[in-house]
């Protein structure tokens, strides 16, 4: 096959992925977590039954391909932070970036994930903390961030950490999660 | 009416709420937070239908009853600890006591609040902020806690940073939240 050729197919199945993504978000919007089918989707994203199956078994796989474009986004927006910025301001800019992150709007709803047991969401946000983990270890091994705890430990506070609720502006808790981190006197 | 009497009414009406709770709390176990019914609820309690409404007018209602119940229970167990340590140990005892709490098991499926949207189940939340508020203005008072950030904020970044996922070892998230709350040098 041409390599031409086989891009038009990949780029094609890629629209056709995001189409029934898209559909699915806002269909949940509109009518909750529970109320939303296959056949609702394939109308919604005008893809036909058929194919749509072909793309996703079922409503919990379009559900956490949705789940992990999101975060796969927000991988992609921290690790262009990380690259734009040296030590030692690279960890409070990371940081700082995923607080504002975590607290956008256009979040996959939890209950939805939840419950149609999406069986791979969880695999997007290992990934989310293994990035945070290898940036730790390298805060720690220039002596910015303490060494007594386990980086992989400290990434998973600062994941639960910096979102801290509608209510904590993300400056504040990035401020405490950075103290958190801070090597003992 | 005698007192003994009006006693006697009001332990029957406890009576009757917590069997409602305990059979949705279980229902909600078996069957998730999308497939349990009023109808079933009274099935399951023993309490009649025309009862259980005069009670609870739907099943959000008894989900915030249940979660209110829960977060209660906390909070009765968070006042005896803080009673039982004087400072400057108070406040580590309490958040310990919460890291371990916020782990324990037989907590309302949070889907099921969402999905239902039981209105009552941020008071409870609020009550426990109240709290963990109060044991900070007194702890930032005697100097033990950073004062550069009102104890209202600091409350809201405990109650996120404490339960930490399922991973994360209770004295470890307990570690690094004290850090993040210490004065600064």
């Amino acid at each position: 096959m041409p390599r031409i050729w086989s891009e038009t197919i990949a780029a094609h199945r890629d629209a056709v992925r995001e189409a029934a993504i898209d559909a699915t978000a806002s269909l949940v919007a509109r009518h909750g977590p529970t109320g939303v089918t296959m056949s609702q989707v394939a109308k919604e994203s005008g893809i036909g039954r058929a194919t749509l199956y072909k793309y996703f078994p079922d409503l919990a796989s379009i559900l956490a391909a949705w789940h992990e474009r999101h975060i796969t986004a927000h991988l992609d927006r921290l690790a262009e932070v990380a690259e734009a910025t040296a030590p030692p301001d690279r960890l409070a800019a990371v940081l700082d970036a995923y607080a504002h992150l975590s607290r956008a709007h256009a979040t996959p709803d939890p209950a939805a994930l939840v419950l149609h047991q999406a069986p791979h969401a969880t695999r997007a946000a290992a990934r989310l903390h293994d990035f945070l983990t290898a940036l730790l270890t390298e805060a720690a091994a220039r002596g910015e961030v303490r060494a007594d705890i386990p980086p992989t430990d400290l990434a998973a506070f600062c994941l639960h950490a910096l979102p801290a609720g509608a209510t904590l502006p993300p400056p504040t808790s990035v401020t405490l999660t950075l103290a958190a981190l801070r090597p003992g006197p």
